[in-house]
């Protein structure tokens, strides 16, 4: 099963983090290797921001410290992750090429002195990366301590878009390639609205600040374009190592906490998806965010396991509060992440950096040093990945998948929505936290793929949707499914236009129902709905709709659509398409998730609440990893083998309060995804 | 009475609204004409943003579609108000005049791909924009579809004020103008002060972004100049238009939802006042802020009939929460703008736009199509309004006028006031709030106008007021009128400058007081004031008065100004002037009004709850245009003939909740204006 | 005592404010000096925003004014301050050097028409500046009436930072002379950290907007720079007066109300410590902040007699709401600064303006003329100061001192600190305003300093501290100091880099505590501590603290530090250190100093709620400046003489609500300060 898939020459499950000895001293590297084998650290990413220390001039390497410190891991037994620093250009590029640096859209030239690449279309700036690249896997390509490539870091943060002049060039390029020709694009954008014809390639700039918003199709294409562009980078610093080393090559995503790549894609261009995760620590639940965004990586990468690249051990330092992790947090988001698929776990950083922007920041080794409650975590942490060794591959399987689209969110994102209210992200996390509180596992997917496998397919903010995209889904109901779509789907088309028909049209057909008009609430207002013998309770939105076909399963009890159907059901050929034209709370969530579970055939876990249970598939064996979130202790029932305690279960593991249990039992099951 | 007012050759009641036919096939604009016929549609406004598609590259016009839309309107019946397409220049156009773009006062040119004029000042724009409006004006001037010229588009917005070279060569002699000498200007900018004293003109730069806050009469002159500048641009295009047509020219204001126009000025430059309106959906009562318009947009152009312009049929797309309308909402705000004077009723737009910013605003063809609520309403309306033909050029009369003074609002805007919590349209609205339930109509007007036909005259907001004003004021009062003058009036002469005496010095004569210091409040503090038997609440403001002769008619309880008179009453003349020191709630306001409308002899209507009543004036007819906004039915003791229902009403008309009624009863007036 | 004190060659305490003649006539002129007289005026700032008048082009003088206006208040026995006019350069300055126009971080060249200098870089500025000021010396040097020079006006603001070339190359010559060599550079700002080595000088630029956060070292240093540099241009005017003339010298600070300064550099440069003070309108206890900015203005000058050279008689014009004083404010205020050692108690301004920005600045002539309460109270004030001509040159003693540390206010408030709850200020002034309450009188002081004559010395603010400012702490306390220490201290050396060791590594010694890691808070979070008997209230902030030596004498009963110590105290040689590791609220911070107290061998004053009474110590004898704030009558007991009534006080002063007095006794003490 696993054979297919690259992975690095490492045993068992990757554990470490980035490492920046060029911050220290090297008494303090040799401290560093001797915690580093206590801790268990298998991987370290080093060089993530080195360009300027290892290409002090244009074209003038120094190695030795490089080589120094890799020889050192090595003779450690801890293997590197080898960055390319093109994340970081030296002060020597930028004072080189100023035309180089990125401008906002008001025109602002970003200056040195943070972190930040140069603009993606700056041909110098795309020379110099694959120059650092390719000397960078010319000199380590056969080294024994890398096993794997880090290409640049966390592309599109902190800036994607570039308004400069390189960029304006190659955005007239795209658009002649993507259109061929001006009627198209003019077709395509709708420049006859606010008299905006172009009539020559020349005249159409990037959609840099105006007297008032922006044709919104070019905005979503200029977020194609970026996305492009950026994509473009990584392929050209792959391309250049490629040419010279075997290992396998990844970048870190921020899946849900970065929205501007599209991480379908990029996860084709890469060997190994790995993943950037922080907590938003204002978030009560942050282990749903945490949970969503395991899912997400290990989805756009088909299923195959992933590396969690960065986490925190505590606080992070850029939040507006950076709460601390409680005791036993860090592994229970380990362990999370872990049975969501990750089969590395590691850290931004090793040792807290004394200086710069991100000193508050947790590391592996704090400020407080080794005699420290972070560190011993992160040393029993260390000893129980250990123990996980037989996971590795294994896989995770769904039931179940919710629709997450980038260019959805790109073109929603954009201005002049009809009410500040609608927020996409919040939708899929409220439909993600219902099933994730029935311990019911999830798969993210787009709207074209091949959906057959799941019983149940939810889109909660698919506002765009091409008509081949809805065919797919109709015809995924037809044969079977249940479709749930929540409001203000369906809305436009690939070019950010009303589909013809009216709103949600291309789903008539599996829905049975259409909107004549959207009916946003005032700020606060709440209204409840019939549903069977059910109040339900919602706020926000509503929609005047037409009945189609489907029948009316709930019905407005007050606000601007009162006595009108808000929730229906629709029998399209041997499956089910429900529609929600409001925003349920949780609890009204539940009772409609219930309702829908029953069309689907899925019966949610009856785990006590707060226990997360996640399972991952391997060949005739199945673990159970199990996460206790509340206070207190509680009784899971399983029989098994816990490969944490080395313990055999013979009927009930019970996990103490904030415990976790990776149990293996034997199963029929094949592994592999669904 | 009409015969000398300008007007489209059309008979009834105009109705229509934007028809951008640009944006669809030519099989759509088959069915359009069909759909307005279905909806009695008389006129439409064409070619707003069609620049681009008439003149495709400098000086090389297309010409055929728009004959074929203007034949085939005309061959429909449907009338033509002929758009030039200036607010919005085309691509090759800020392609081959970078130096046209707007600047704005951090210095940010301001790009293409939105909606926006060039520079006001930008010479190659006001010639393109003539060339434009003569080529149209020759080629359509003896269309029989063409009934009316609609220059440019919302003038002042998305954009105004402009910060170009272009922007500062003409200001500068425009100044140079204006003053004539510098010692002129320093004195009237006080430039003594912060050492800002200028010894040439070309020193003098426009109020960009400065280290603190600039000058306040250099910030007043610049929005005067802008006014300047923009209206230049208008007559420009009039005038080159009036060279070739004869048809009536008007352009689109915006009462009371722009303030950057002097729309009194403008007034005296168009042949027919025309305005567009939206609901601001956020307030519950927007149908009063609807009234303020439209009885702007008819005291601006003098009392005589106007044009609604643009409204909507239901949501629009730029606020925060675009709420829909309710069922009828749409047809009751046409009839308050009808009822206060507008002779043409006008959507944005006639068929929703699918691509682009505006999308998401209602349409009277909506995305939903024919087949839905908005566009059966569009159709009865259309109906509605088609047996009114004879209310066409009645009037309306007022008793009470407010003062509505662009300049003070432009100076009050000005940073550093003494209180967050100042604002003008918040008291212009509160005063006419009352006036409107009790169903006195309003007219506005300047401080200088001939204020001798009205009864009581309210100066809500009169921060900026110069001496000749204000003796126009006292010898309103000594003539025997009701002068009402809320706090923080008769601050600052022309200049922004405090008069000389002290803030409401040149008023003392007809208001009998003077203020020795303003009390601004604390944040949410509040007082309540004795005022005979009655504890009245009030917040944000007190002062320190002084009586000079005044009696005191209400006296503070608590605040900064505890024990000292709040308002005051003085005969002076033959007349009485009021002075409100302070910001009584409604409930406060309500009462002292009743005091005031005894000193002016007016009767407030006793009409019930949530029915609002406006009555046109014709040669010995008047019509009752009344509006029931409640949710049950009212009966209005009235006799005379319902023209809507076709009915005879012989004592009560009952009006069924959310009805209208328009009521014909004989009468001795004979129409015309007061 | 007062014989090495440099002082303006007047009688008695300094009374007036800021003149502006030139905004007025000859007329005007005349009457302001006869009502100076009447209210006792001794002192005017004159010239202050004059440069425009004065060289009217480059090299042309027109002093004609100037003299007349000098000689008319010579003649009425006013003396002069005067002004160099070089916060606000003429309109032809920046005329003939547009590149010496302040640049933004975002890089927006700042316009005219307002106030603000140039950037402190500009070569041409530099020396357009000693021109004028040495023109000035060389006219006035000599004149009777001119006692004082006035450099400029509040350095630093409205614009201190600089991002303009000039700024840029003076940056790069001032790192290189502060850091020698590149090395000493990259080590100190951490630059290994996001790649930001330099190897060339000329790649370092100031620390403009970017894509994310700027090395905070960077900054911190540009904030020093930015210092220096201003105080370049003010040492550079100064000697350029000083060539010509021997009065003293000064400019005025803005202690508390701007930090942008290094004050306790800053008043080693000037002859006399003068400060603008004004009330922060929306503290209800804003006497409290008047009080912090009055003995931080002391203890600059290292508690040598001082001139408030500007407060308000009322409102000010730049706050979101400019409350106007109560009758008695105003000199309740004055008082207070008096109290507190100032022997000068001046006003912005003496006549409000008509024009501007700041028309609706109260003054001590208002708009509304001589007849106002508030010119009844300043010559009331005059009379009163009048009596008060021994008092000068007296000084304040205090026991306790209070970090106040400009550097660490600067690193502490960059980018990316732990929590948003941070707030330097509202610590400083939580523990100043327990003494205040308590009659305690307070120094300001820097770590650095000789702290011995304190019993008790309060960081409540010290993120940013040096080792050897640790050391000389740590020292205090051995030799028998009682040093309290705040939270979120001693985290940072001078380079913003976290202490090796740890958070608080440095005061490990007198503290006997170590900071494991910083838990701060959730928004609105609020946990109790036991403290003794006392339960205790805090918020914001806890942190998990180690014991190591220390006495835990207060523990979290809730948070994320449930269980662990909250505050504690450790003896260290003859002294003690206490610890504060949260923020408790006013009255939980009551109980603590009670015990705090004790340790230092400090009792509070027995004083009625709402009495403040301070002390200046002359040789021999005691002036108790005692002012009720409070609206009852209380009682004080003493014995003495009442300067301000006149009368013999035997044993106990009544002071009415609201009044003040200075009580004359006799003192053992020499005065001096401590």
């Amino acid at each position: 099963m696993t054979s297919a898939v690259p992975w690095p020459a490492l045993d068992g499950i990757a554990y470490g983090g980035d490492y920046n000895p060029e911050q220290w001293s090297r008494e303090t590297w040799h401290e560093d290797v001797a915690l580093m084998r206590e801790a268990g650290v298998t991987l370290v990413s080093v060089g993530i921001f080195s360009w300027a220390l290892l290409e002090t001039s244009k074209g003038v390497f120094d190695w030795e410290w490089l080589d120094e410190v890799l020889d050192l891991l090595h003779a450690n037994g801890v293997a590197v992750d080898l960055g390319t620093p093109t994340a970081s250009p030296p002060a020597w590029f930028f004072a080189a090429h100023p035309d180089a640096r990125v401008l906002t859209r008001d025109g602002v030239a970003l200056g040195f002195g943070s972190r930040g690449m140069a603009s993606h279309s700056s041909p110098d700036y795309r020379a110099a990366s694959v120059r650092i690249a390719t000397e960078l896997a010319r000199r380590y390509a056969h080294h024994p301590a890398v096993v794997l490539w880090h290409v640049h870091n966390e592309y599109g943060t902190p800036v994607g878009e570039d308004y400069s002049a390189h960029a304006v060039r190659e955005w007239r390029a795209w658009l002649r390639e993507h259109y061929g020709s001006l009627d198209e694009l003019n077709a395509a954008w709708g420049t006859a609205f606010w008299g905006q014809h172009y009539g020559e390639w020349e005249h159409i700039g990037a959609p840099a600040t105006a007297a008032s918003v922006v044709n919104p199709a070019q905005r979503l294409d200029y977020a194609r374009f970026t996305d492009v562009q950026l994509r473009a980078c990584f392929i050209a610093e792959r391309d250049a190592i490629r040419a010279h080393a075997a290992q396998p090559i990844t970048t870190n995503f921020m899946a849900n906490q970065h929205n501007g790549c599209d991480l379908w894609a990029w996860a084709k261009e890469v060997d190994i998806v790995s993943d950037d995760h922080y907590l938003w620590a204002a978030d009560e639940d942050a282990e749903i965010g945490l949970a969503i965004a395991a899912d997400l990586s290990r989805s756009v990468g088909g299923g195959m396991p992933w590396i969690l690249m960065e986490h925190s051990t505590s606080a992070v330092n850029w939040q507006p509060r950076n709460i601390a992790k409680v005791p036993g947090e860090m592994a229970r988001n380990s362990f999370s992440h872990f049975g969501r698929g990750a089969d590395g776990i590691l850290f931004f950083q090793w040792r807290a950096g004394r200086s710069g922007a991100e000193k508050f920041h947790s590391a592996m080794l704090p400020h407080a040093g080794a005699d420290s409650r972070v560190f011993r975590e992160v040393v029993d942490l260390g000893a129980k990945l250990g123990r996980l060794a037989e996971v590795r591959g294994s896989r995770v399987h769904a039931d179940v998948a919710i629709l997450w689209d980038f260019e959805s969110f790109w073109a929603q994102g954009l201005e002049w929505r009809p009410s500040d209210d609608l927020d996409n992200h919040e939708r899929i996390r409220a439909f993600y936290e219902r099933l994730w509180r029935d311990n019911i596992t999830v798969d993210f997917a787009l709207p074209g793929h091949d959906l057959s496998g799941y019983r149940l397919v939810i889109a909660p903010a698919q506002y765009l949707l091409s008509r081949s995209d809805a065919a797919n889904l109709n015809s995924y109901v037809e044969r079977g499914g249940t479709l749930v779509v929540s409001f203000f789907s369906a809305v436009v088309d690939e070019n950010d236009a009303v589909h013809e028909g009216g709103f949600l049209a291309p789903l008539a057909e599996s829905l049975g129902v259409r909107v004549e008009e959207h009916l946003p609430m005032r700020e606060g207002a709440v209204a409840d709905l019939r549903f069977d013998d059910a109040l339900l309770t919602a706020d926000v939105w509503q929609e005047d709709l037409v009945i189609a076909g489907a029948e009316t399963r709930a019905t407005y009890l007050g606000g601007p659509a009162a006595g009108k159907p808000a929730i229906t059901r629709h029998q399209h050929g041997d499956g089910v398409g429900w529609y929600v034209s409001t925003r349920p709370d949780a609890r009204s969530l539940a009772v409609l998730m219930s309702q829908i579970y029953r069309d689907a055939g899925i019966s949610p876990a009856d785990s006590p609440e707060g226990l997360e249970v996640v399972r991952r598939h391997g060949d005739g064996v199945e673990y159970v990893v199990a996460i206790n979130h509340s206070e207190t202790a509680v009784d899971m029932p399983t029989a098994g083998f816990d490969l944490l305690t080395q313990q055999e279960i013979t009927d009930t593991a019970t996990l103490a309060a904030g415990h976790v249990a990776v149990i293996r039992s034997s199963s029929a099951d094949e592994g592999g995804g669904h």
